[in-house]
């Protein structure tokens, strides 16, 4: 299958009637067939039209049943093979194997969401039974399940064509919790979302389900994301992106007659904590190990670990020349597009304005390459600005060399929210350790020890999100199993007769899921 | 214990130096000593400091400390005694019986909360282990616990002087979370709030907590409020009030450089839909009971039923006879402020105008009687009337004469969100409430049969929640065991040292607390 350059309302495909968007080949410079034109007014009012005649439905469907088109979007997307593939790599630069990882874990993302709707924990089903001979007041009957909170607005990134765009971990959870997902493809990669949305529009079809249960809109400019966020059949919205982008989404929606929750991942830098036993003893193999995630993906993840933070002297000093020395042997690596590119470029200037220069890796070759970058500063000097705390998106970093322990914790203290903080620690260092965790804790959505941030498991534990900026909402996460419950809302049902009970609360547990009864938890 | 006109900064009594706070006696129109001054800059600032100081100790403090400090508390309004159920009679009009009744309520709920925090569901611990032999890469080990977001900002409720006010389900949720708590009072009620306030200071000193775990300040006017939310160190918000005073606070808690989550609860007019079978065959009880929710606690509940919808004919007109017969016979009882009598008379003025009346009560003496009002309108109107759809706080309620079933249906998709709707069913309604029941899922957090939403039971499966404007966030519920969610976030710890993993989180459970293993449930 080819991209066609269309938006996908619902079972058609529409031409767009606004301006042109082409992707770019960042490897090349080069545009890109097909053509598309972005909705506009119309063309969201429609998606979110269908949207709310298939939620009706959608919502009630059963859980295998919802479950099953989990898995069948999975196998459709399989089912696309190399066509996706090779589109995804012209319109991002980014090498097969890193795609083809990408699409497996979209796909194993689905899958594990088919097994949550399945296991139906996301229900947080409470009954608690009526006490007709309570004194001095007889208790009701009682039971509570989560429900769908309605229609979705989920905005593809850039950086994970496949695994957080069009059919990754925000459209899969939302279609999980029983809502239909409109989604704004990311301009940069306008081919894969079409594919990738003419394999769910096919599950959709395949499955029997309402055809607004998804729809695929393109567009340049904010014009036509604002537009579908303040559609007041949205109920809910999920991005991954700048944090500007994400602030706007966030202002757009407090501003409805209406507001409604958006879950914007937005900006982490990632700090990563060297403590000193582990840099004496195992500086150099740190030092590996950092430039490596650094480098990965040219730096161009959301846990990129953007700051190290250590104290002064001969150990501190070793690993920054180690990673000095990794630095300047990285290979320079095609950067997503053009924006981000030249985005990096001002980064890095103006980190190059606050900070002193470590190394930088080869400038590379093509239009795009991203030109690895190591700077350091002082504790001090970190403490007293704010420009040093600015996500530089790419392979850029950042060595504070504070004069003690009792620095870097005030550094720690000092962050804004972050996704992730990581220790490298030994036995020696565990004091240490325990001092900063309370603030780690406060900090960031997932404390690492002796590992990396790059690299977020799709699992039930874990958290991808974090307090303001990391996110616009730390009560949550946008991966893992737990991302269902963001678009979910509880209904409590009281003294309702049997017959009209949903099936999830009916007497005898007809779906088999754990329930709270009581407050005792029957699994 | 006596009130002594002070504002509770951790275990300082203070007095304000802003602008005189006096309680009025609503049945006389009496004002009471002693005189409140309220609170300004300085003592928001110190209180949220102290909390700021306590949170780091307390939100970790063991599950056996926290849950003993809540039954310290409850003990400790206990032992007020009659000093506290005069005093709030005093200051809301509110009869004994139903002041005894509220305190009990609240007792009962921190001792519910206290055995929340105790079973440990609310820490939704997640473990998936390591799998080191997984190809092509291994899975580190992963561990999801939820901890306290930080201070919580709760403000006191006019119409529940204890249950939801100084130590009401908002504090009790929050300090079950692990959350230190800054109560700005409700002026209606100082004294109450004071003598409240000063059983939780004791309880805090009795536990040996830290001082900051608990303040409450007073301050007329908006400002102090105001302040408290926008104050850097607050985390989240509690409040039950109007939809303006809700809507002023999630501007502010919007606008921080932080923005930060607001729990508000704040308009419903609770529709009672009368399916033609009930209403035929017991029009005349239904209406005695409906009149009986009307009234109670002078219609001062967020549950009262503002709304009753049924098919016009014979069988309606006999249900709102029986109900004008009733309003007629329900003696005035006296409203809680001045302010909120005078908002009832401008409510049932603006329903007068837009409504037909079908009977008042007595005029009732004292100087603000709540005197009971029916109106009727048809379905048409009410679906081109945004006038009809508001709540008017006091024992008055409307009548919706529909067409037939269709029109019910639309009225009910008309609805803004609601805490509740009611349906009124006998065994031939089912297939019509089958009809309704999808839309007022919708609607509202919770759904009755066959009762009266006045009444909310404290336990597991309750939801006192809804779509806005019912609340800010339909995700939640301010009632109930499910209220502590509202005060935690999330925190993954990936492969952290056995040492530094919190207790819950430890090999073995030492905690006993239920958890999902892998995605399995364990009880």
């Amino acid at each position: 299958m080819q991209p066609a350059g269309t938006l996908l309302l619902g079972q058609q495909a529409v031409t767009g009637t606004r301006g042109e968007i082409r992707a770019i080949d960042p490897s090349s410079g080069e545009a890109l067939e097909p053509i598309y034109r972005g909705g506009g007014e119309f063309e969201v009012a429609r998606a979110c039209e269908l949207a709310e005649e298939a939620f009706a439905g959608y919502r009630e469907s059963s859980l295998e049943a919802r479950a099953t088109f989990l898995e069948t979007v999975a196998g459709e997307i399989e089912a696309l093979g190399d066509a996706l593939i090779e589109r995804a790599m012209a319109e991002t630069g980014l090498p097969r194997a890193r795609l083809e990882g990408e699409c497996g874990r979209t796909c194993g993302q689905l899958r594990l969401f088919a097994s949550v709707v399945r296991a139906g924990e996301w229900l947080d089903v409470r009954l608690d039974p009526a006490l007709p001979e309570r004194a001095p007041m007889p208790r009701v009957d009682l039971r509570q399940r989560h429900v769908a909170l309605g229609p979705v607005a989920v905005f593809g990134a850039s950086n994970f064509p496949l695994a957080f765009s069009v059919a990754g971990g925000d459209t899969a959870s939302a279609l999980a919790a029983g809502c239909p997902v409109v989604v704004k493809a990311h301009s940069a990669h306008p081919g894969t979302s079409e594919l990738v949305g003419r394999a769910v529009q096919q599950a959709v079809a395949q499955c029997g389900l309402p055809e607004g249960v998804f729809s695929v809109l393109f567009g340049s400019g904010k014009e036509i994301g604002q537009a579908l966020v303040a559609d007041p059949r949205i109920q809910a919205v999920g991005f991954t992106g700048s944090r500007s982008g994400g602030l706007a989404l966030m202002a757009t929606a407090q501003a409805r007659p209406q507001p409604i929750p958006v879950y914007a991942e937005m900006s982490s830098i990632n700090p990563v904590f060297l403590l000193p036993e582990a840099l004496a003893t195992r500086g150099a193999e740190i030092a590996e190990g950092f430039v490596g995630s650094v480098n990965m993906g040219a730096g161009q993840f959301c846990t990129n670990p953007g700051l190290v933070i250590g104290v002064k002297g001969a150990a501190l000093d070793a690993f920054v020349a180690a990673a000095g020395e990794a630095v300047r042997g990285s290979a320079a690596q095609t950067m997503l597009t053009p924006g981000i590119y030249a985005a990096y470029g001002d980064g890095v200037s103006q980190l190059a304005g606050e900070a002193r220069e470590i190394a930088r890796g080869p400038a590379g070759e093509g239009p795009h390459p991203c030109q690895t970058a190591l700077f350091a500063a002082r504790g001090a000097d970190f403490l007293n600005s704010e420009a040093l705390q600015a996500e530089v998106f790419g392979a850029a970093s950042l060595v504070i060399e504070c004069d003690d322990l009792d620095q870097v914790k005030a550094v720690a203290e000092h962050l804004e929210g972050q996704l992730t903080a990581t220790l490298q620690l030994d036995d020696g260092d565990v004091e240490a350790a325990r001092t900063l965790l309370p603030v780690l804790e406060r900090k960031a959505g997932r404390v690492l020890a002796n590992g990396w941030p790059t690299g977020v498991e799709v699992c039930h534990a874990m958290v991808h999100g974090g307090p303001f900026p990391a996110t616009s909402d730390s009560r949550t996460t946008s991966v893992g199993s737990a991302a269902i419950q963001r678009f979910l809302r509880p209904v409590c049902y009281q003294n309702l007769p049997a017959d009209l009970l949903p099936e999830a609360l009916k007497d005898g547990n007809p779906l088999g899921v754990t329930r709270l009864v009581d407050g005792k938890r029957e699994a």
